[in-house]
C-alpha cells in the first residue's frame, strides 16, 4: 500500500517521539512492502516562530492532501504564560481538527501486565482491561449556541445532536467492536436527556445490522463508576462529545501512564493520529521522552488503512519492550535507555520478527 | 433544640435501617438534652400499596411542616418488572424532591482506615481521603427545554444557570468549607461553557467574602481524573448538577463501601437526609443491611441545625464500629453482629462516652 503521511510533530518533546514513530512505520513499510512517504510541516509555537501562525496555510493544505496526518504535540510556555499573547499554539490544532472534519475521537485503554503495579487501582480491579473508547468530537454542548443575557446573569449552552452526527461515529464504533471483543457499551443518560435518548435510538437501529456486536446501555454516571470497579468489562465505549470527554480522561489514567496513551481523530475524508501526552518542554531534547504513545498512534495508523497485521506487529513490538523493560525511565527509573534507544529496540524488532 | 423529625423509612431495608438512626438520635438527645420529635409517614411503595399514592399528600405535609426528613431507601422489584406500572415508587422521591424545593444535594466521601483494602484504589491514593461534594440539583442540562423535531431526527437540551441558583449553593458549600479544610474547588468546563464561565465569575465574587476559604477550580474532565490519582488533595467540592452526578457517583466508589455513604439535599426551608445506597429488598427482615450510612445521615442532619458536637459524637461512634469491627458482614463476611446490633454498639457508645 502507498500511503502519504503528513508529519507535524510540533514542540517540545514532539520531534523526538515522533521520529520514533517514523522509524517504526520504515520497518514495517521494509518488512510488508509498502510504501510511506513522509513529509513535515510546521505546527504549533515553532510555526508561530516562524510564520507567524500556528497552522500555516501550506500545513493545513498538506495534510488535506494527504492520506493521513502523523502528529507530536503543541504547546510551549513562553505562550502559556503569556496572557497578552494573541496566537496561541493550541489554536492550530483546533483549527485542523475542524478543517479536517475530524468529527471521532478513538482513545485505546490498555492495562500492560508490567505496568500494572503503576495504576492508582489494585491488580484485580485493572488486569485484563483492553478497552477503546469511540468519543464525537465535533458535536453537542462544546458546540452548541451558546448565551448570556445582557446584565450577565443568565447563561446558557444548548446540547444538540442530529441522526447523522450519531449514525457516522456509530457504524466506526461497530466496525471497531467487530474486529475485537464484540462489545459495543453506549453511554448516555437516556432518562433524562433527549439527546441521550436520541442517541439510544439511533445507535440501537443500527446495532440490528451488527448483529454480531452485542450491544448495551450505561448511564454516564453509572459509567464513571465502573470504569473504577471493573473497566475490563468494557471492549468498545461509544459516547457524545462531553460524556466521551469526561470518561476518555477518567479512563486514561487507570492504566498507570500516560506516556502509553494513543489516539486518532478520524472523519471521513481525513485522519490524524497522535500521543494524548502533551509537549513536555522539561524534557525537550533530553532523549528521555517515551516514544510508544507516538509509535501507538502509528499502529492506529495502519489500522485505520486496514493494515491490521502491520498495527499488530507494532503492538506486538511494543509489549516485548514492556516485558523486557527497555522503557524510558518515567516507566523505570533505573532504565539505561532513551527514547531513541527503545524506539531502534522497537523498529529492530518488527524488522527482524519472523 | 427542639427538632420535629418526618420519617420516611420507605422499602426494603429502609425502616430497618433508619430504625438505627433513630436509635442514634435518641442517644443524642439524650445526652445533649435535645427534644427530638419524630412522625412516620408513608413514602414509596409501600405508600403506593396502602394508597396508591408514592408521595400521598399528607406525607408531603408533614416533610412541609416538619424540620426535617430522615429517608430510608425507596423501590421494590415489583414495580422495576413490570413496565406496564403507571405509578413508581421513585416518581414519590423526585415529586419530593421538588416539593420541598432541595437545590443542593451534599455528599461526603472518606477513605476510613479500617475499610481502605476494600477500596479499588491503592492504598496510598485513598488514605487521607475525607471530601464532600456539593452539587445543585435543580438546575441545568437536566431540567433544561428539551427539543425533538418533527421527523425525530434532531434533539437538544438547554442547559440554563442563573446567577441566583449559583450564588445559594456557593454560600452553602463555602460555609461548609469554613468547617472544615477551608478548601473550596469549583468543577467546572469554563474554557468551552458559557454556564461554566458565569459559575466561576460568581463563585469567584463570592468567595471573596469567604477570605479564609482557598478557592480553585478544576475542569471536569481533568477532576474526574484527579479523584483517582489523589482524592485526598480535595476538601468541598462545589459543582453543576451533571458534572456533580458523574463526580458524585465516581467518588462514591474510591472509598470501597457505599454501605457508609450518606447524603443532604438541603433547600431554603427544608432539608432531608438519606443514605446513598437503595432499598436492597433481598436483604429485607434479615437484620443483615449495613445502617452506617442511614446513622451518618442523621449526623448530617444534626450539622445541618448547627448540632456540630452531636454530629462529631456519632462520627466517633461510627470510627469506633468500624476500629473494633462491630459491622455488618458486607464490611466483615465473619461479622456476628447484625443492623440492630450495629445500631446498637453506636448509640450505646454516644449514651456512655464521657
Ligand atoms: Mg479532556
Ligand atoms: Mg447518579
Amino acid at each position: 500500500m502507498k500511503l502519504n503521511i503528513a508529519v507535524l510533530s510540533g514542540d517540545g518533546i514532539g520531534p523526538e517521539v515522533t521520529a520514533q514513530a517514523i522509524k517504526t512505520l520504515n520497518a514495517v513499510a521494509d518488512v510488508y512492502n509498502h510504501t510511506f512517504t513522509f513529509k513535515e510541516a510546521l505546527a504549533g509555537a515553532i510555526a508561530i516562530d516562524k510564520t507567524g501562525d500556528p497552522l500555516p496555510q501550506e500545513t493545513l493544505d498538506l495534510c488535506l492532501e494527504y492520506d493521513a496526518v502523523l502528529f507530536g504535540a503543541i504547546g510551549d510556555p513562553k505562550y502559556d504564560n503569556d496572557p497578552s499573547a494573541k496566537v496561541r499554539p493550541e489554536q492550530g490544532l483546533l483549527k485542523l481538527r475542524k478543517s479536517l472534519g475530524l468529527f471521532t475521537n478513538i482513545r485505546p485503554i490498555k492495562a500492560y501486565p508490567t505496568l500494572i503495579d503503576k495504576s492508582p487501582l489494585k491488580r484485580d480491579r485493572i488486569e485484563g482491561t483492553d478497552l477503546t473508547i469511540y468519543r464525537e468530537l465535533t458535536g453537542g454542548i462544546y458546540f452548541g449556541e451558546k448565551k448570556l443575557n445582557e446584565q450577565g446573569t443568565i447563561a446558557s449552552d444548548l446540547c444538540e445532536y442530529s441522526e447523522k452526527e450519531i449514525e457516522r461515529i456509530a457504524h466506526l464504533a461497530f466496525k471497531a467492536a467487530r474486529n475485537r471483543k464484540k462489545k459495543l457499551t453506549l453511554v448516555d443518560k437516556a432518562n433524562v436527556l433527549e439527546t441521550s435518548r436520541l442517541w439510544r435510538k439511533v445507535v440501537t437501529n443500527i446495532g440490528k445490522s451488527y448483529e454480531d456486536v452485542e450491544l448495551d446501555y450505561l448511564f454516564v454516571d453509572n459509567a464513571a463508576m465502573q470504569l473504577i470497579l471493573n473497566p475490563s468489562q468494557f471492549d468498545v465505549i461509544l459516547t457524545e462529545n462531553m460524556f466521551g470527554d469526561i470518561i476518555s480522561d477518567e479512563g486514561s489514567v487507570i492504566g498507570g501512564s500516560i506516556g502509553l496513551l494513543a489516539s486518532a481523530s478520524v472523519g471521513d475524508e481525513n485522519a490524524m493520529f497522535e500521543p494524548i501526552h502533551g509537549s513536555f518542554p522539561q524534557a525537550k531534547g533530553k532523549n528521555i521522552a517515551n516514544p510508544v504513545a507516538s509509535i501507538l498512534s502509528a499502529a492506529m495508523l495502519l489500522e485505520h488503512f486496514g493494515l491490521n497485521e502491520e498495527a499488530q506487529a507494532i503492538n506486538k513490538a511494543v509489549d516485548k519492550s514492556l516485558e523486557m523493560k527497555i522503557v524510558t525511565t518515567d516507566l523505570n527509573p533505573d532504565s539505561q535507555y532513551g527514547t531513541e534507544q527503545v524506539g531502534d529496540f522497537i523498529a529492530d524488532y518488527i524488522a527482524h520478527a519472523e
